[in-house]
């Protein structure tokens, strides 16, 4: 297969617009990617359009891309909807990349995007609202308890096994409150201390409402390419796609504890195709839904031994100049949540990271980025997992 | 690329099935093709699902596809929601075919499902199905007004152009009842008269109850692979995809009679990828979803010149056993539309045909079969457009 380059990001900022819809996020991000790359629409042959929720919640069931393709001046060329809940844009990216890894096509573009916030003067839409509303409150319940107390996570035992408490887990979101306070796409950007986040209302021990991350409005985008097509466009560092890896789960039985967990799989698998191991990884950005998981991730993607993940936020290895930077925007913590436009703002701030554009939140010369993406829940454990290695 | 055949295929029969859920009618299409592959779950590298309502329709918004492959015994392999309106399944055909033809994966899977027909038995899910409910209602109006008066068919231009008849509408249907009736997965097998059609409920003239395809519960899927996995597997004769080429709309302004439609230019890079002209189509499923659109279809197809295909159907040249039989499974008229399953019953239908096992509507001898399959409207015109060319 053929060495694929990112050329372009863009995202709209992540946050609360209810005078906006999703056309407009996904046209923004589009044409940030493109004026990124120094490309046009006529430049894009084939177009992934990730998104999770917009049928629920906008009533936009079918077509949701080539409405956003259109909108943002597109036409004729092929377009496919993907959807893997939270994973919904880095399987777009995915797929972006495989047409051009393949030869099918020399440009194509992934665009993630999801619309959250209700605009409340659409009076055609109300009924379906009222009932996305609900579907919304409940899914938010059942999402902050599948992480307190699901035997995916197994917070607790976690917790007792290796002397965690609750200040680790405040330690994730107030390093994480600190880079978004330097992103302009973040949703959230107020710094917090360890004693803000505990302090902050209980939603289901251990986790308290700054340790989850937050609906939000938002789009990503990103163009890739072959390194020559690149080269006609862009004099920018070039990005290269070391590896595009996604998994379902694996649906363990709860006593089977010899199986390694979905995250550990998936990121072995991205490492086999990059040819590096965890070590050589500068940058990561992860799926921090909720505090505890970018603890267990730091593990699972093997940043450390099973166990350690406090010393590394304790001695401040993952903070934006430490050895291992992790989720340098910010995360999903400060980012905010847009679930299918989080995966192409990971993607974004990687390539920024490693072409050197990310201004005060820029990390020390890094070569080598990875993406951790989770999404959905099913027989309880979640869907779907992708690890993307991107290298300069 | 490399040379990528379907090596199984499989149905649940169309219909209306109150009792079985969405996973049901999938798991029995993926059994169903693996059984004809020769293969099991863990033959499966990667997956494609397509299905475009159940969001509205069943409220399982998100990793639809993983539900499913859960229930149907699969675990760890990638898996891919995609859609793409009445053109998901094959959108979800195309995913596979690239998967194996770019080398990243040796097998794939791909699955059209759709459950249309609401069970009332649910009752956690009446609040969602009530308004689901009037969502359909809607699009079945706006689908057939747009098929009677959308300047994208301009019917009522062409009868007057061509002297074009309601009858010849008539006769389409009357074909493809016939076909149906001879297919154990249709969900109408009565044989139809010119006069039953023309006198059945005036729907938006000219189109009545008969030549409306209807909405179903179903589902189809495909297997595909190279040639030299396939052979390890199964006997069967060998299926190759020549071509999968997928569209968006041009979205060309009202007075733009210039530019060829969107069907005509997908086939045109189709018959280009395979390397033969509609000349050499022996066999062809096309989106017969209102009767007059097949028409329209023979002569964007290039089946025959503009304002021809009427000789077609008026000499039985697209009948089961005319020179180029069209819609030999019935069409989208006979066998019922859910949606998401279309294209992949279309597909399943070919690779019988071309395998010489499609029974009492078996046609002649085919080497060379093709699906046309189109899903949403954007800005008056459709939004998805597919053309798959398969070959013994």
């Amino acid at each position: 297969m053929r060495d694929v380059v990112v050329v372009g990001v863009g995202m709209h900022p992540f946050g609360k617009f209810l005078d906006k819809s999703l056309k407009e996020l996904a046209r923004t991000a589009i044409w940030n990617a493109l004026k990124d790359a120094g490309m046009g629409p006529k430049d894009i042959q084939v177009a992934y359009i990730g998104n999770s929720l917009a049928g629920l919640i906008t009533g936009q069931e079918g077509v949701r891309g080539q409405t956003v393709m259109r909108d943002s001046g597109f036409s004729g060329i092929p377009v496919i909807n993907v959807e893997n809940a939270c994973a919904s844009a880095t399987t777009a990216f995915r797929g972006a990349w495989l047409e051009v890894a393949s030869g099918n096509a020399d440009v194509a573009l992934a665009v993630g995007m999801e619309k959250m916030f209700l605009n409340d003067t659409s009076k055609s839409l109300q009924a379906l609202i009222a009932d996305s509303e609900v579907e919304l409150a409940k899914m938010g319940i059942q999402f902050t308890a599948y992480y307190a107390i699901s035997p995916e996570y197994n917070l607790k035992k976690y917790m007792k096994d290796y002397n965690v408490t609750q200040e680790h887990f405040a330690k994730v979101t107030v390093k994480n409150s600190q880079n978004g306070s330097l992103n302009p796409y973040a949703q959230h950007r107020k710094p917090l201390t360890v004693q803000d986040v505990v302090n902050s209302r209980m939603i289901a021990y251990p986790l308290t409402l700054y340790m989850c991350s937050s609906m939000g409005d938002g789009a990503a985008a990103a163009i890739v390419c072959t390194p020559e097509v690149a080269r006609r466009f862009s004099s920018k560092p070039q990005v290269h796609v070391a590896a595009c890896a996604l998994r379902s789960g694996m649906f363990r039985r709860p006593d089977d504890t010899e199986t390694p967990s979905s995250v550990s799989l998936v990121s072995r698998q991205a490492y086999e195709k990059a040819g590096i191991g965890p070590e050589d990884v500068d940058v990561a950005e992860v799926h921090d839904a909720m505090a505890p998981a970018e603890l267990l991730i730091y593990e699972e993607l093997g940043f450390c031994k099973k166990g350690e993940a406090k010393r590394l936020i304790d001695e401040g290895v993952t903070s934006l100049h430490g050895a291992k930077p992790v989720n340098p925007s910010g995360g999903l913590a400060a980012k905010g949540h847009p679930v299918g436009a989080t995966g192409l703002a990971q993607i974004s701030e990687i390539v920024w990271q490693l072409r050197g554009e990310a201004g005060p939140r820029q990390v020390a010369n890094p070569k080598v980025g990875l993406t951790e993406n989770v999404g959905g829940v099913v027989d309880g454990e979640s869907a779907a997992f992708t690890t993307t290695i991107l290298k300069r």
